[in-house]
């Protein structure tokens, strides 16, 4: 079965960015600090083309969300569009010419735009919905997981329709005091949390995954 | 050393209460779920002159707690007081005749009142200040730590002041949607904070713990 997953990181306070994010600063202040234990692990590397890295808890849970996913849902500013329509020069992305995902992406957007394949990496715009993207990702996935990148405003949308399946959050140890809540006005609508596994990391990051039981 | 610490529960969104909470329903709508990982516990019910009970992680976890601590501070609205002053016939406190502390509590609040013994617990009342009240409370804690009861507002303002030497979240599975966050607006007066150790209890809670490093 494929599932509808999440995998992200947090501040102890519940933030995904920082203060003020906006183009310049798409994790907002302070909001890089979420992602340092990642960038040195030999799996990050590897998705970026590099050799090297330490293997550990943290590049173990980071190498088996790669294994189980077979599509991506990501939000237009994640993408790289800020808010408001493409203009006549759309962006790549902020990935550029060679984007880190093997898998297909689906991208949220008001603003209607053909697919464009970057480097390995094909991008789908969806402009009619959160379940159609759901819908097309499943389609392109396989049979594996779909997996929604971020940021805050889309998994919202998709735990709000009770449409997510497993929420992983890597807690790091620092309050950003501010900025761009991961869990803001869910409601209770999604269903009951079950918490499936807990993985503590010498990096100081714990993993705390929960299956939303409907 | 006397440190300060504080031991609290919270959603997987963050909050310590739930919506709307008052005077006839202090832990907000649904709040309670966030407490019923202690009640069946051993030495919750040893605290409340109960016999027997569940005997876990999340029951040592609870009395090492209880032996650690010398002293408690809480916030009026914890001690049963709401907004304003004590009135012609103060409160004895939301615990009535018995209440479960064996340790002084010292009661944060505007009001003046004269201290009271209900049953074994004295409770001082300090209007002067969180630094006087922790100043009281250390005195008081006989060289054992002196731990923050609630509610969030007076965690905060430790945490703001940069007093606060260890942070304890026990992480229940449970989305609330809106009610009071326990780190809200906290900025980052507090230092960074490394994380000492993670317990997973059967409950489906996890004990995630944090030494502020200042």
């Amino acid at each position: 079965v494929s599932r509808l997953t999440c995998s992200i990181s947090i501040s102890l306070d519940g933030y995904v960015a920082g203060p003020d994010p906006g183009p310049e600063q798409g994790l907002g202040a302070g909001g890089e600090q979420l992602h340092e234990w990642i960038f040195g692990l030999a799996s990050w590397r590897e998705m970026h083309g590099k050799e090297g890295g330490e293997h550990n808890v943290d590049s173990d849970l980071l190498q088996e969300g790669l294994d189980l996913t077979g599509a991506i849902i990501i939000g237009k500013r994640m993408f790289g569009g800020w808010d408001g329509p493409w203009g006549d020069e759309p962006t790549l992305g902020v990935w550029g010419e060679d984007p880190p995902f093997d898998v297909p992406v689906f991208v949220l957007t008001h603003y209607e735009r053909e697919p464009i394949t970057v480097g390995q990496t094909t991008f789908t715009f969806v402009s009619d919905g959160i379940e159609s993207a759901l819908e097309q990702a499943r389609a392109a996935a396989g049979g594996k997981d779909v997996s929604i990148g971020g940021g805050a405003n889309v998994i919202q949308q998709y735990l709000r329709a009770g449409l997510l399946d497993e929420l992983q959050v890597s807690v790091v140890p620092v309050l950003l005091g501010g900025g761009v809540r991961l869990l803001d006005d869910v409601g209770d609508a999604p269903g009951k949390l079950e918490q499936t596994r807990i993985m503590e990391s010498p990096s100081g990051v714990t993993h705390l995954r929960y299956r939303v039981v409907r």
